[in-house]
């Protein structure tokens, strides 16, 4: 279902050539200040043809304010947000040829052929603009709170962010990949910190389990990890502990192998999130598929002008994912 | 929320050390014949004590069928099983020195003071016994559907699958952490095949986010991911794209970086899931923790007796929660 | 919540002075031909200023498909449409002031004086066009399943339905409620006919609890009662029970005083429904209150142009949430 | 769906002639104080055989805290507690002679046959013991604040509550329906004092719309109202309004026609509800219903003993839901 939270409910809305984008956020809590500037730097960090890494179509991502928000506060009504699609050239897309690595295929099946395939329609990429905008709805109110969410880039294909020019082998992979009609997958790290302790819930309600949830709902995603993540499995107990310490009054651990979280509930410590990126589906190059209109197999080449890289775009939508969650957890505190 | 699951909701309770752990599958449909002597070799294969390798404890693991079912089927109605607890030596337990890794901290914080610590109360891995019986029932509804849900280890610390003397080589992993008072991680893979295309929904219905949001629940689990998982991000997109083909009027796709599932939606091919278990945070040797009651720091060294590494045992329990979920995705279609 | 539903996910959004009002409706099967005139012909019957009974206020109630319908066909994404406010008074209103019956002293109160009370905000019944707008859309499925939602005024004050002259009765209760600066309630009676038997869930699942829930959110109801209703405390078992036959082929009952529910699972009779209204709280007359900024009791005269009874407008918003309480439990059989 | 409530989600399963039925209660704050002897004393009132006006089965309803409680406090954990069936007669069934009134037929027909029918199966009233529970733990939390929750009979069949010889009036209606093998309604009003004023939420989140559901989800309701309920639509706004006063800086209404909810929201007046029972559909006396083996009319006599009256039985299970409801919208404030 397209509504997710516990505490706060997020629905998201839109298809990539409709009317618009948008989403309602229901359970905000009434009095937050509401800065719509803040919001539309936000969508500026996830907007395309901002620089020479991603696709040249300029989107202008003006959000439009429909409810729960009155002189500059939220009200306790749900908060709806759209943003209208302006740029859209259908002609790009072929539904009879689906796309590999896109859902036009499991889309068609699911939905019996009346999917609004256009741009990729509610699977595309663009739906990430009503994340952002909830994302930098709760991001005020968390930060003022003294919690700050913020993710970083840790992997673009073969360039991983402990070498000393990852900058520039970033920009490489990405540049390269574009020159050969490819595309290149990436890794982001985001950490949540000033987090009380005991955020969270049981079971299915753990901290690990909604974080995971709503970034999987990212398209492109393909691993979630928290703290030492899949290195974990590698250690001993003695190593993956986090020895738990005392100063000043205040509690820590001296490593975070947990990654701020044990047994589902918060433990003061940074939540910090990786998640994996699978290469931009959509290349120039020549891919073998089906034709369904025949029933044979055929080669497609894609003409549209893609992102060569998604990564870059998606560090504000991981934000606001993980600061959408954060919050829904405080508000059930 | 201890309750999951978007056609059939999975309510999950119970601690270690009351009287008894179990759950309540709701929404399942009725008519469905159910064996429990396959429910008990399920359970047999979470139980502890089964082979050198784990905690000597011997629980019974007996289900006992509250209701929903009668004369060996489904009745339609919520189905509640439980299992008694009883063999508990509370003693081993000292809430107020918290055990690293565990959630003795963060349970005393959200709780007030109130949670059952005895045993880990309900963060306890014997919680997983009531997410078997559920899968135990499911599995054998998608059985009769040629669905198939199998997991295996493909990692203990530094053993791989992919080694010839895999299984030598994990038996030893085990062993040497238990010589050292140690523990050791590991990593389970499992594959869902004879799944129908179009199952999931959208964004936060995706199977991705249920089936993570479902595996991040059994206590351990630091990482999930899906088909190709963390390596895409490394990947190419001509390299990643799985290409689609067409033979004897089946659909496929040539390989399964994707893992069965594109746009939340399963494609047809199997839904390949690994997910990484922490070591044991139980451990016999000396950790630094925080002492509580005077609020100093100190060690601890707990007596108990406790698995090496729980991967073996947590097979069953990974089939099971990706069991439920595709039971669930089934039941909305 | 705004967000309601088991299969079907509706959710409600807006204030009557903001941008718009609107809805989600998300579920919704894909590839139902859905004709928006038919929406906008049950806009209209819920519009005011048609005629002399009503408030003179004219709003176009224009719906604007922001996402999930392409080509008159839905696609299975959520379904986003709303309505922009053009005709708004605001200086009608004095939040200092509550009026009685309204929801102005509790909203000040819940929503810490952030509440956007210009005409009412989000509890004004301007939102109900948003619950007909998802209405129309059900309707259009159900009557190509042949299941009709229908509804009519049994009561407007002392006027009963039973009464031969009940249209010129209802008539004058309105007109004389206007003249007298008053406003008068009444009853609904909703029947929904062609259901198919055994829809619904158990317990809190069941159709009246669904369908009571839904009802209780249009403003103004304060009664909900099926087939014989209240009534049927003064019956005798032997009255009460409707008996079975059958005749050909079909089993029926000869009396329906269940209302087409049993358990909370139709019946295959009509599920015949009844809400009572009260009178619309603005009245032109002079009322006690209290100023809420001088901490005094006072009075208040509210200017604004208002219904004398809403009964008539709120025939098809009953409607609508029949139908879509029916849609969403077809859609999970 | 069995599981109900926003904040606090209460799962009720058992069928009447299974093992057991009971309930989880989630979300339930930690360290509540628990009296089991309470909980045994409101089981007692809803308990048979108690007094000559209802069926001579006697359950013993002994409550088994099986999660969730210790050393007599609430852990945060979810509670689960259950009930043993011990006197079941279940050769007083007859499956294929559906009992009119009942869901003997609906049940069939949804559950294909392999619903448990013995005793009503999870249709039955027994279920609402599991109510009770709940109920009982939630009462004992909202009577520290101070909160009450009191029900009493308003009507059994003919005779009112207005009555001064109610008492007598009420016991000769019961002795003479079961003098005359027959059974009958009646209603139950309840109010609930010392609430906050703001609990509830907006749209279906509004306290009618909770309460409703979780009152029809009681066997035998066939009405809901709240304060003035369907007398309100006969009466004029300026009757109906409940004037705002201030008294000793305290807010109150001079009536209480909207029966403490403006706008689904606690306005801190009482909240009165009433709710309809339908007189009990198993009776003594020869009803007409179908053969379902044969598909042909017949007749059908109920040899069982039951409840001329279920209205006196029901009294603390409509405290208790209430109870749920309340102590529900508390847990999100």
């Amino acid at each position: 279902m397209n509504t997710f939270g516990e505490n706060l409910k997020l629905t998201i809305f839109g298809e990539s050539h409709g009317e618009a984008v948008g989403m309602v956020l229901d359970g905000f809590p009434a009095g937050e200040s509401i800065d719509i500037d803040f919001m539309k730097e936000e969508l500026k960090r996830r907007a395309p043809g901002m620089s020479e890494l991603s696709t040249p179509r300029t989107e202008p991502d003006e959000p439009i304010i429909i409810s729960g928000i009155a002189d500059g506060h939220s009200t306790g009504a749900p908060i709806c947000a759209i943003i209208r699609n302006t740029n859209t050239r259908s002609s790009d897309y072929h539904p009879e040829k689906p796309r590999p690595g896109h859902a036009d295929l499991t889309a068609q099946i699911k939905y019996k052929g009346f999917a609004d395939y256009r741009g990729g329609g509610t699977f595309s990429g663009r739906l990430t603009a009503a994340m952002v905008m909830a994302g930098a709805l709760c991001k005020q109110t968390l930060g003022r709170r003294d919690i700050s969410i913020e993710a970083r880039i840790v992997r673009i294909g073969s360039a991983e962010a402990s070498r000393p020019d990852f900058d520039f082998a970033l920009r490489k992979e990405i540049l390269d990949a574009r020159a050969s009609g490819d595309s290149v997958g990436g890794v982001i790290e985001c950490a949540a910190t000033g987090l009380p302790a005991g955020l969270g819930g049981l079971m299915f309600g753990g901290m690990e389990s909604r974080i995971a949830a709503a970034l999987y709902a990212i398209p492109g995603v393909k691993g979630v990890e928290f703290g030492a993540g899949f290195e974990i499995a590698k250690m001993r107990g003695s190593e993956a502990n986090d020895p738990i310490r005392l100063e000043d009054g205040r509690l820590f651990t001296e490593t975070n192998n947990s990654g701020g979280i044990n047994g589902g509930l918060t433990n003061g410590m940074p939540v910090v999130v990786r998640c994996a990126f699978r290469p931009t589906p959509s290349i120039a190059r020549e891919q073998r598929t089906v034709d369904l209109s025949k029933m044979e197999n055929t080669t497609l080449r894609i003409s549209g002008r893609h992102d060569p890289c998604i990564v870059p775009r998606a560090v504000p939508v991981v934000e606001s994912m993980i600061a959408f969650c954060v919050m829904d957890a405080l508000c059930g505190d």
